[in-house]
């Protein structure tokens, strides 16, 4: 192992039995350092469990998803690690990396950038599909069965990952994910930016694009809140609908009355997440 | 009602099928804006309910416990409303009010200060015991069976207000409380200055002494953390222990190994603290 692939540890918190714990390290395919949260239930102590990856929204680092949406209960419960990266490279300082909630830092929507001043660090898709879960394998007791999901651009981000790979993941779900990047204006400003005008390049990053493509079979499992700000103008779940009934793509969207975008809703029904993903990470 | 207790409603949020709401009220006992939380389970759109009052310590507002904590899953599931106060007079500019983490805005102690300038607007005694609760029973479908818990601060001050008044809480607990703050830095750097040097004053405050006064036998349930940081210099809940012991006061004190003084150590135990109100408040 070399020395760029040691983690230093930030801190570790005795959590349901287990142990959360926040790690820094050289992203070589960020090129900066980066930190990650992992949550370990207390079944790690004593044989190899499997993860589920969880890719956090706009404006989210590592700690969000772990201090706001009460897995740790249940996954302690079925014997589940869950491990959260940060969703962009970090300690740069890029022409207007840190101008807007919804591009740059805190905004990598999980591809790798083509433009400058981004190509060099903003590569997310590569961060989180194949470094980290390297880095995972490595130094926590896994046992290589991998779950997926995600919130609003980490939703978009756990669909995009799996649609892309079959087999890759056990199973993928999310929440309030952006589906249909680009024709919605999250996605449209960061392809732009991150990827420029060729639409060709937009695709291989957009659900609905992927599903159309017709790659993966995966099923998706998809909770959308009905009072979601957000719904019309950036998530637009109806487009997913329709391009898997066309394509006969197995899809279980739910829509929930009266929630909203925020990890109250999340907390809500994490749990039914959770025991979806167990079934297929043979937890159940 | 006069317009002095007309409530703002500041948001509205879906959580685990009931509501989350925060508020904004003239709080006459304490002469400023306040803001608090309450989380009303499904239940309460049919029928009156129970409440647990929740205290938070040092630094938090009416936000913390709501978003950290993860009590509505198992708050819906039973049926019990939780309000969570703010920790202190907010919107004021007091000299030095805002110049420590342990003292000022976000450090009311529960107490009523008797000096000045925090004479005026330090009463979170009055205001948590008194006040809101008058407030909350005027606007929301309580049935009059109250419970009380908190953290740190917090736990002190769920503590005290027990202690002082026999059958006014059903039941009381507390997470790694501030047992004794006659004889700790936070507790005496509050009393000295919000109090006066009188020691008589500081009793009434002060979980050890109340137990030795013996006002009220209610059971206390109590979990503390073992890898907390601050056990040793601010919460020595072996001083409880022993006048608990010495005065025949019914104690259970958990000792948690490996745990800290974060809400993930709060989350951990929080349903067996939320079972166990639900028995004294007659929902289970």
């Amino acid at each position: 192992m070399s020395m760029s692939e040691s983690l230093e540890l930030v801190s570790a918190t005795k959590s349901f039995g287990g142990w959360l714990k926040r790690y820094r390290h050289h992203a070589r395919s960020l090129d900066c350092e980066m930190v990650f949260s992992i949550y370990l239930p207390p079944q790690a102590e004593e044989r190899k469990v499997p993860v589920l990856w969880w890719l956090s929204g706009l404006t989210c680092n590592d700690e969000n998803f772990m201090q706001k949406a009460g897995a740790q209960r249940l996954a302690a419960e079925l014997g589940m690690a869950i491990i959260c990266p940060d969703t962009s490279p970090r300690g740069l300082d890029l022409p207007g990396e840190h101008d807007s909630y919804d591009f740059g830092s805190g905004a990598g929507f999980y591809l790798n950038a083509k433009r400058e001043p981004w190509s060099r660090h903003y590569r997310m898709y590569d961060y989180v599909n194949d470094e980290l879960p390297s880095v995972a394998r490595q130094h926590f007791p896994l046992n290589g069965r991998e779950a997926i999901s995600g919130h609003s651009m980490g939703g978009h981000g756990a669909l995009v990952l799996a649609l892309r790979q079959p087999g890759r993941f056990a199973s993928v779900s999310a929440f309030a994910p952006v589906v249909n990047p680009m024709d919605a204006p999250w996605g449209q400003k960061a392809f732009k930016n991150y990827l420029g005008e060729e639409r060709g390049d937009w695709r291989q990053y957009d659900a609905c694009e992927l599903v159309v493509k017709g790659v993966s079979r995966q099923p998706l499992f998809i909770d959308q809140g009905e009072a979601d700000a957000f719904l019309d103008e950036q998530l637009k779940p109806e487009r997913l609908e329709t391009v898997c009934r066309t394509n006969n793509h197995p899809l279980t969207l739910r829509r929930q009355p009266g929630y909203d975008h925020s990890y109250f809703f999340i907390a809500s029904f994490i749990d039914d997440h959770l025991r979806y993903h167990a079934k297929y990470l043979k937890l159940l």
